[in-house]
């Protein structure tokens, strides 16, 4: 038996209640996607990077990682290539959020107090903070008002020195970072037998228009549905991003929930 | 890269596309749940075993296996002890409709048309059955009306020997089978690293009455959540089970799912 | 007037709220459908039966008798034949759970905490449940925790006895009994003049697979709409389930709703 | 068998089948509440009383009764008396809507054209006017545009001369009619077993200001419930109602079904 | 800047804060549609003059006006000629009703407790009345009990003589006024830019049958688009009309929340 | 009348008819929200900016504007505060969604098949976009494919010159930009009476960290309710700001409904 699996269904449930039962154990959720990648990447990117940060972070401040979510929110052009790519595979924003939300309060129920959503698919952003905010509505009916939730997408915490890295040449924006120099590298490192970095295609990125068209010109999405370059990638850079973030998420998140213990055990008590 | 991966986010987008645009190739989606199994499992044993055999009928049907729902309906305590445990994590009837619906729409705008939706949890049956109804619906509103959903849990597909054979003592029903011996079998055989046989309870089944109490008696399911005993559990009943149920799946598979090229044809010819 | 109707709406408002404010009247709402049942029997069959037995069991208990839901979710095609005939006129199971959470509220709003749901159509089941777990979590909200709803089909309480009885040449299953030998049975005690006894088609039920098709192939479903032959029904049986059926139900809500009267009590005075 | 019962669920579905199918047969919707009637009379008032019409209308026009809705929109205050009442038992508004819309797609399934909901509660109106929208925008997508549907409440169809009859002493307006004179004198007529004239309150009716106050200000209400006097009433006014609006009604009907051969064949042949 | 404005947005949050936080200044919300109202009116017409009877209102009795709801329900074909014309723009029932919730329970959390839905156009009425009989519910939920909302249409507090005034040769009923003397007499008064009396036609009432028929019959309603004749509107009318309504109103609504101190100190305080 | 007014609801509707039914005139629906935009100005500015920037090009496009959305999703913290300000009165996303899809389907019956969204409120984006393919969905199950929307937000077509002269001290960034330089400067322009300068105050942007947190550290924000310092906001600012947006974005929009005339009569006549 794992008896140290941060991942909490890998856990028996009289194990995991005895971690989770006093509201102290933090609980990252990985937030992913089902999407294009490009000719060069598998489409469960959105999924297994969040779950392998939401692992490395919970190792280091003691947390569980729930099952992620495999599905997310409609790709937008903008940002995945868009939602009309064969394999994209998505949920509409009302499911997206009241899966979230139902979920939420499931571990609350079992006494979760600490969450961190760690997202991994750039357009599940909005939906996660609705759904949090319907769970806190609703747990504030159920009488629990000492729950915590960080939303984060782990890009978010790369800095200057690792951009400069990354793209010697020019950052072209997180948007833009659509299976390009950032999720290859990564995939490199992590999964390299998902990444085939040969048939990756090397093309400036799409010059979009300050507005969207709905439908959209699928014709502004380069035809290979990335949307840079990835063919600077490398597992070192992926290595360095992995550790760069991982770190500064840590500390986000021991700040966040550090003398969480009191509210927890109100909270707790008051039910 | 696993250019020959059953699971269809193993693949880049354009290797799926050429395998699924002309709806011949079916797609497994397997449907599990986040749920206690007692003291001796982990809890994603129904997420896991539907997913394996997935994935052993796509390797003989040509199929792929879509990313599995990791959370499913709310535990019942007949046949999952009851939502009240810690570690249950459950979905509103409602949500899972609507990712059903939704995910089995976008599979179909790939080119898809024949699903096979392979339960891994009982509670999740009905809410199946609503969603792929909402989804036929609303793809018949597209002007798609030739696609085909097989739903099986798997273990109706055991046979009466493979019965006798892992109840010498008497088969206590499936809906008894919560964590006992034909799931704790299974485990054994795929992931012994997530069973710990020794802290397995043996206990007789729990004498449930004809009807259910909302909000339930606790009282009514072992303290442990296990509704029958799985001390007999052992990898070659898992093995066997495996075997048995793959087999017959199968043929039922290759049955509903041969001949339907011309189905299919027409369908994505009317899009 | 019937002062002594046992059918809540039989009475006034004034004598209704005499007898429930207190929270001690067990109230029974039948769950029925709109279903075809073969070639011999009107299409209340699901709405007729329930809210008989409730009635006999409302006198017995004290209890006072809902309107029914005439009208139930989708008819399957293992246990009702399939949503697909003429006469069968069903709900989505959204609108279901809807309207059987509304009409808790509004029942436990005059004071009642007791119920026992009677179902009479075996694919209400599962969403029923759902309407009493989303009623009781509002309810909750409204800080009112001592409801308890008992949910019971009248055909679980058949025991060995009357089964050798009723189907002396073998018991088909209760899946099969669609407008079969228990159905007809009870009708031809209760409603003769909606049973056509002679117009009944003696066949041997369906062989189904292990699994479901959608769209359902409607061939599997014998033309009549019958899944098990109810030739040999007599009103005779009918009787005997009546008697044997009510007897066992009453003794479990006497057992179910005994000594609620603390609970009801305290749950008012919380309001 | 009551082989010429208009009500649908009184007939085996192979007899419906042929009367429906070919979208000839006006189908009866009666839509009524659960609701107090005030001191004197039972609280099905709004079911029984439009299920009535519907049969009286449907022998002469050759139409079916569908089952009735037994559950409605909360009471108003200024037309039922407020949803403050013990007894009075109502659905949300979505709720409603989706259950009107649900059906009418159901037996539009089966053929079915001509529809005439028969309104029984003031307070459902609106939302039976929202349901119908929504199906026949969901039959639309389905290609099915040639559906019909009259919606009326039966007393809209009181004539001069029978108000006159009535109230001798001044018609107090169709909204104080909540167990009034001639609620009570259709129940007297057609259920005096219900009816329980000795203990009506005679009272001027409410004073209404022009707005409404939410929660209610419930002393607006008489105490009874009944918004006008109900001493009145006899029941050879009931069969006087009766008999006008149930003449008025046929020939509406009459007038809007006829000639609808050539519609619904074509409708039909769309399919 | 406007520091003495009543349009609530017309003030900065500071300003805004100190007036409602103690729950004592009255809101009011217009709500209003985009409709057509005949050849002579622009389409505007049910929010000014809502917005305006509102502002007046504020005026006198030191309210805060909301921003107005610029589209409304469904229009009626015997109270805004139907659904079916051009220009105007509905919103489902459903979504009315969200929004009203929604919007409800954002200015309580401001701390206000006293509303007055101003309602501009007849079909909102019951989505009005469901939108806060949900918001109550809700707030409930959250602990705060102390809301009330007043709904008025300005139409009804129309006196007789006013009435006298307006029809001189007769009252047509509120619901055919529908463009007519009354609203194109408030619109001469203030806006005469938006009203072309001159292309106003002349005609009597439609004789509507006494139900309403799905899809509308489009003859039935003027080819106008106008339910009575808008030709003896005059600016003096819509002087006296406001200035009628608003008086009686105001004198409603200080009624309704007089004394209402001690009320909201105690829901502010029980937050 | 406005004959000339650009104003959708300033026509009546035999001229708006004219003008949109064969669908070349677009379509420009502002949608702001109510929110706090500090101490220095009043709450209305995320509705009277897109309102009037859709004024500005309606003229220049041959447009016409529709009634604004006067309320928008939940403010955030990053980009509006947060939604915890006194004022802040905002929908749930799904609320906003709906009611978008609601009204977009309106004016494609109407004829129209050009449409700009014209955003004033950052948080509304991703709800707009969900509105908008629920909107095309639908309108695919009527047979309408020929629907096209832009979304834009107008500071997106800010040039870097305009950034340069607005920010001579380092741009903010858009998102900090919640009454800062840009709203404020449109406003001296636009709505000097609801701009206050003189209460302004002068503040470093808030330095947020990358994550967000729910319920939200309300610290985080400054107290005045803005993320950036407005003070050095002009009348000639806005006027700039109006000049370089309109211009760039009728320039767009002549360029994505160019010959839109072929798809539109196509459109309407598949009706």
């Amino acid at each position: 038996m794992k008896n140290n699996s941060v991942f909490a269904v890998e856990r028996t449930w009289p194990q995991y209640k005895s971690l989770v039962e006093d509201g102290q154990t933090p609980i990252l959720i990985p937030v992913g996607s089902m999407e294009q990648h490009g000719h060069h990447m598998a489409m469960n990117v959105d999924v297994l990077l969040p779950n392998e940060f939401a692992r490395r972070i919970a190792e280091q401040i003691g947390g569980l990682v729930a099952p992620p979510f495999m599905y997310g929110y409609k790709s937008h052009q903008k940002s995945g290539g868009g939602n009309f790519f064969s394999g994209t595979t998505s949920l509409d924003g009302g499911t997206l959020v009241s899966a979230l939300k139902d979920l939420i309060k499931e571990f609350v129920r079992h006494g979760n107090r600490n969450f961190c959503l760690v997202n991994g698919h750039f357009e599940n952003s909005w939906f996660i903070s609705e759904g949090i905010d319907l769970a806190l509505r609703e747990l504030k009916w159920d009488g629990i008002t000492g729950v915590k939730a960080v939303v984060l997408s782990y890009w978010d915490f790369v800095d200057e020195d690792t951009l400069a890295a990354l793209y010697p040449n020019g950052f072209p924006g997180w948007e833009m970072e659509h299976a390009g120099v950032m999720e290859t590298s990564l995939m490199l490192k992590l999964h390299p037998e998902l990444v085939k970095l040969e048939d990756a295609i090397d093309h400036a990125p799409p010059a979009f228009p300050p507005y969207d068209v709905y439908p959209p010109h699928q014709d502004w999405t380069p035809a290979t549905g990335t949307l840079s370059s990835p063919v600077e990638a490398t597992a070192e850079k992926g290595e360095l991003l992995l550790s760069v973030c991982t770190k500064r998420i840590v500390t986000a998140l021991k700040k966040e929930f550090a003398d969480r213990s009191a509210v927890s055990a109100a909270a707790t008590a008051a039910q």
